[in-house]
């Protein structure tokens, strides 16, 4: 109905996260009205990113350069590393503005049920990287989910033998958490955990 | 953090609609991950549909040719037309594969809140081709919004002089609709409406 072009744009929109068949179908429908003015310029950002972007051979960050500005940046401190599952994660984390550090991009978390064990991640790169003798504390920013907790007892475990501190993010209610719709656990961490004000 | 070609990929995706800033990261990356089997095929049709899709000069439908498969399919009841307002809501028709004849887009509705009068939209080229001898009935599909309804009667008036049926879609009960959910419009148009089981 809509021409093979259009229906075959529709397809490949649909499989990017967030958008479904019908989701993809408005977004066409929007590009093709908007050519000059979202169409075209998308097809350009598209094309120069995909010209453009590597992956940093050091921490497994997207830049358009390798390394990546991160690993480059002179201000950036070189005694911490923090370890993210994903370059999501190294952004969010870049986001909030809270760590001066550097970082290490694992590319996923160990799960025996899926078959990803430690040589399918970046992880010998991670211990490697932790031998330097400028590196004093290894944060491991995994999801406090059982693939992510597993993957941090593993990570700790492997870098045993090197002279750093290995630590985690702390557990506690979020901000702006209300208690009585956290679970039970996070409850209980956030007790044990608890500060003086 | 990202390099600037990423953000502004992540700004340009982020115009499309159901995608905010978020999701247009999240969908940025998987991009940047599957490149050759997403991104390269996705910037391909894009730029294919970009020089290919036209504005059919007849119905105003989106499509290879102009004018379009739909005004040139021979299978089509040339005595029906459907009048939408979107070239969404014609696709939307095609897919419940219910009608058979042509369209016509009107690109929008009336709303004089809006400054939108009828010669924004295509209704001149309508009134026109209702006159054509073959015509015998008017579909008016337009949205049972205030502005669609009062599109569709200033339609009816503007096409009262010549010889053809005009119609519009009934109201009622959504199929899979529980009635405790629908607002008391709809059920007093469905209750109206009743006809024998």
């Amino acid at each position: 109905m809509a021409g093979p072009d259009i229906e075959a744009l529709i397809r490949q929109l649909s499989k990017l996260p967030g958008l479904g068949p019908r989701s993809a179908r408005r977004a066409v429908l929007v590009l093709i009205k908007k050519k000059e003015s979202l169409m075209l310029p998308l097809i350009q950002l598209l094309q120069q990113a995909a010209d453009s972007v590597k992956i940093c051979g050091t921490c497994g960050n997207f830049d358009s350069q390798n390394p990546c500005s991160l690993c480059l940046d002179p201000k950036r401190d070189r005694s911490t590393i923090c370890v993210v599952e994903d370059v999501a994660d190294l952004w969010a984390l870049e986001r909030s503005a809270a760590f001066r550090g550097i970082y290490h991009v694992t590319g996923g978390l160990l799960s025996p049920l899926d078959g990803v064990g430690p040589d399918d991640l970046n992880i010998a790169e991670l211990a490697h990287r932790s031998e330097a003798k400028e590196v004093t504390e290894i944060i491991l920013a995994l999801s406090a989910t059982v693939d992510g907790q597993s993957t941090a007892h593993y990570l700790a475990e492997r870098l045993d033998g090197i002279d750093v501190t290995i630590s985690g993010l702390a557990h506690g209610v979020p901000l702006g958490g209300e208690l009585d719709y956290l679970d039970e656990g996070t409850l209980s961490a956030a007790l044990k955990a608890r500060r003086p004000v």
